[in-house]
């Protein structure tokens, strides 16, 4: 199953040339996910072929406008491009009241349905389950209220063993069953245990997304062993106290957060403007957690790779 | 003294890349006045060089978010880069509440004052006055309230001709007085008429900014004479039932009414997403009004050249 991640945008507040406000876009088995819309997020989606119409679901951290300024707009072309399914938005409850005043003023009336999920920054929950996954919230230790969020591949059925089950006769209505673990009794009355007609499939992968943070040892548990860590890392470590002030986290605590919770990769992110270049924030992750890359616009990392 | 026009965004409301919603930039004797503000207009700023900071005055036609989503974003990293000057900003009265809204739900205390002046879609008012410029509104007829913008350069005082002065002995504290109109009277009683003396300044140019509209007589007038003319044209005039239908121009009629207000130069812009190029635009105003350009962003336009 596909399970990648395209990075939109990797900067912070204050804008910089050449880097965007944070935004990065999921594909899970074909199926587009935005998480968080920094200003110009449709621009970066033209610039890397993300198709934006085919985008169900939206997920916004917190309402800082680094993470949120260009999903008005968003939701305004998607509506001048003709879009009828619904949209559906995970946020913070506030959002909706900003979005309904814009539409509003500008006299937009949405030819498509926009459905609001809002998110509980006190108590992790799970927002999304569908066939392909799960998504649930991080709640994390913001200057205001602030979700991360975890994507959790849903276990895959078991995979038939090609050349084992060919010869046997085994009538097609039974692979379902097969894949889900059953043993096969042949009509002679031999049980052929599953695991002789059947592998297990891969592990289930995930992904979590931690943008804004403080360093806090709460969230560490919900993504132990996550298979891709992307984190803030907002700051050198030597700038630790503007970091703590602003609630963000440094490059060298984000690796040790990766290493504490035996995360597969990290992505680090969101950088300061004050970093024209961005290798000195990789070299400062890579010392503690070496499988570190950068947020870079326009990569995609899949995940479990 | 310097007067001239920089194009941050040509587009219109749905996105395509390499092109920018509205907005300019007008430096008018080193002071920056900014003219609407859509999505990525600070990305477009980092790109050409306008330096966000000495801009005092924003100027935000209506509330289509391809004309001011841009702005919030923009008055935050005023504030996070340590702004502390007034910033005025003329635009529809709702506009406040939206960007109120916007910033107390990110619990952002501005370090600097927002002043307000609301626009009259009305009525024609003059919004500034300095010692350089008039600006006032051009009431335009839109599907929500918009107002354009006319900027006038004062007229000028005379200039001295040096080279009739140096011989006379004028005191230097008289020159004022020259400048202004006022003959000299020599030590033995002989006149020196002013026009010997000095010659009159060159006549004060003026910028109309007129974007979104219905042609529409209405606003012709006020803008009769105008140095350059910038004035939208969303369409190619083969769809001028959608333009009508959307209350917006084509290149044809922008043309016209540069020639029906005897304007200097045509600037076109606010293209639909659907010209890739924009040639057959240029071409088809400039098959009625020769003396027309486009709004390439980036591109700068001296008024009066």
């Amino acid at each position: 199953m596909k399970f990648e991640v395209t990075i939109l945008g990797s900067s912070s507040a204050t804008p910089i040339f050449n880097r965007n406000p944070t935004s990065q876009a999921i594909n899970i088995n074909d199926r587009l996910y935005l998480v968080d819309c920094g200003e110009g997020t449709q621009q970066q989606m033209l610039r890397f072929d993300i198709k934006a119409s085919r985008i169900d679901h939206i997920f916004i951290s917190h309402l800082h406008g680094d993470h949120y300024l260009g999903l008005v707009g968003l939701i305004s072309s998607l509506h001048l491009n003709g879009r009828i399914k619904p949209l559906r938005i995970y946020c913070p409850q506030q959002l909706k009241e900003i979005i309904d005043l814009q539409l509003n003023y500008s006299e937009t009336t949405l030819q498509y349905p926009v459905e609001y999920v809002f998110t509980n920054p006190l108590k992790a929950e799970i927002l999304l389950d569908n066939q392909d996954i799960t998504v649930e919230t991080i709640p994390l230790n913001h200057r205001i209220s602030c979700t991360g969020f975890l994507f959790k591949e849903k276990k895959r059925l078991r995979k038939l063993i090609k050349e084992k089950i060919e010869g046997l006769e085994i009538p097609v209505a039974y692979y379902s069953a097969l894949k889900k673990g059953a043993d096969y009794i042949m009509p002679n009355g031999d049980v052929l245990k599953n695991d002789t007609l059947t592998t297990d499939s891969s592990d289930p992968k995930s992904f979590a997304y931690c943008s804004d943070t403080l360093y806090d040892e709460r969230y560490f548990e919900q993504i132990r062993n996550v298979t891709l860590l992307y984190h803030e890392a907002t700051f050198l470590n030597n700038m630790l106290d503007r970091a703590m002030e602003t609630h963000h986290t440094t490059a060298l605590q984000a690796a040790e957060i990766a290493l504490t919770v035996n995360a597969e990769k990290l992505i680090i992110g969101h950088f300061s403007a004050r970093y024209k270049t961005l290798t000195e924030l990789l070299d400062e992750a890579r010392s503690v957690f070496p499988n570190t890359e950068l947020a870079i616009e326009g990569r995609t990392f899949i995940i479990g790779d």
